[in-house]
């Protein structure tokens, strides 16, 4: 661990934002309201959300945690960095709120929804490039990395980022499509390793961070 | 501690849903209200719902800490099914301000506000259910198990996952059974101990954790 | 330290209890509404209440912090003392926002809800006293302690536990008195030292934690 | 690190207080509501409030990070100053959603909200000159410090304290010029060095924290 307290508060920014998602998920019990069951169905939109949120966020975090593990020391920049992957991230419960709220509705509500999703996927996998682009280009690093290797891991994480405002363009085709494919980015992040292993590794441990 | 981070997100998320649990308890000040004595009394869903959702929690954490403290590592796989947990865990205020709202009303909404809790205890359990899977067949525990004792490990976390769906399927009868039931079982996981005790385990250590 | 994950777990819920408070300072900002002046001034009791309740909670990080520094060890009875603490301090941002709407009314609610307040600040203090029997009487200190010194370690904190619930019965014939008396009595604790010193106590190094 | 659980609880309500923030972002999804792109562009103050608040929070967390890894020992007046710094932190919310619902209508309700910005954004510069204070006055820091350096580290940051209430002063004759000040000098102070090193320093080793 390069910086406890960097990890710790990443950790509490995270776990904060990651809980209060569920704040979105609130059902009306005064006079004259619909039954429960007919408000859950109606709710779908922001179950769906609250599910895709909550993984994109955990995802974040497991790969936050694989990343900061690389790392030998931290400097100012890189932190600067990590701030801004945490600005990110903490706009996704009211970007999620938001199109929890606008989905349904359709039109140029639902389409402007969908790109507010879109860019605080985007800005949180620009910010993420920036912390490895930091990590392996000023040498902050365990272990030594080839320039190919450090290219090779580059360009995979750029190139993930550029799935994210793909996702959301599309989406303004057909709205719940970005819900579908962020729910398959989380998955497939969620599976996908870091590009650059950890020096003390070998097959098992790869998997284990 | 097989790893800190971990834990750490881990003991972050519990501790701001324990917390938001808090947030369902509110009174109305504006013009023309209740007494505050008669409020309280109107509202004890609310504080009973309260108090039976932050054992429930508390107890949750209590048994994630031990649970972890057996594992020597951790892999993507198991992270996952944390990240299940958590999922679960902080579904509990919504769940709880749900069946707060719903069960003095009684009739259909009461009940399915008493299914939508099971449904978050539930998942909850089967994610522990499934860590503890994890870390006995896939060797990420501090010592060896014999196949005996990992069998016997899993039926008993098993048929307790099994006691919280039964809980809510009886609360559709009555819907208060269902509070009562989780109390109790909250006070039944605060004293029964992990299955599988650790390693430098003697007497009075099996307690510490 | 004991137990990093009891501490991390006890620092998350305190940190997040102390950070809600904030949720009652409110303005309103609709048309019609007041003047940002005029509305500070008649919030008064919610900004008196948030400062109180501040440093009663971050009063309460310290002595946890100097008590739990004191344990060599944890068992689940101490896990669940400490649970009940945190339930206690986790309601205070509740009883703090019903003391600060109902206070300036004065009459039944007014007396109510300092009796509320006075109710989660006399179950915290037994809460705490629950946790220092504990650590005395099942040997869980760091040293050992004479009876004579743990006696007047439990007498004193027993008699500090007294005051809460003092300060709020006389808070029944003017309800401010409580919140004057909870702020000296946060002062007080923010001063007094835990009873019992530490193993390698030394004049200047009492004060340090 | 001086001590563990004084840095834990601080990141915990600063991860707390910087993903609070979030709440003041929501838009109005009611029948009859405005447009989504409508209400984007008049929230405007929202979500320069909230861009502003994020990154001065972010900068007290590097700060503060950057100053408690000076201190070898901590003792109670510090932590009563580290209260107080969290106190003022903690108002950063409620003082940014009153400065974003008020600042647009102008006139005396701008004024004053630019003011209750101003005041706890310099109530915490206060606080950080006395936490430095006490680590240097009561020879709290891992190494020795000559008088000189001393002096110069405290006036240094007790300029930087007064640009806080200069910025909310100016701000009285055009509102919105305080939000620009603070967010610059968020942007100095993330670049701007403790005046203090630490003992292993060596020039690149100065950034890293």
């Amino acid at each position: 661990m390069a910086d406890g307290r960097l990890e710790a508060f990443s950790d509490g920014v995270l776990a904060v934002a990651i809980t209060l998602l569920v704040l979105d998920l609130r059902l009306d019990s005064t006079a004259g309201h619909a039954s429960l069951a007919h408000q859950l169905g109606d709710h779908w939109p922001a179950f769906a959300a609250y599910l895709v949120s909550f993984f994109q966020i955990g995802v974040i975090w497991v790969n936050h945690h694989a990343l900061l593990a690389l790392a030998a020391r931290v400097d100012r920049v890189l932190m600067f960095y990590n701030l801004l992957l945490l600005l990110w991230v903490t706009t996704i419960p009211f970007t999620t709120s938001t199109l929890a709220a606008f989905l349904r509705g359709g039109g140029s509500d639902a389409r402007d929804a969908v790109l507010l999703y879109g860019l605080s996927m985007t800005g949180m996998g620009v910010a993420f490039s920036l912390i490895l682009w930091r990590l392996v280009r000023h040498n902050l690093l365990r272990r030594p990395v080839s320039r190919a290797e450090a290219n090779r891991a580059l360009l995979r994480f750029g190139l993930g980022s550029l799935v994210y405002p793909a996702s959301a363009l599309i989406g303004l085709l057909w709205p719940p499509f970005t819900l579908i494919a962020m729910a398959l980015l989380a998955a497939y992040y969620m599976i996908e390793h870091t590009p650059i292993l950890p020096a003390y590794d070998d097959g098992a441990a790869a998997v284990v961070l």
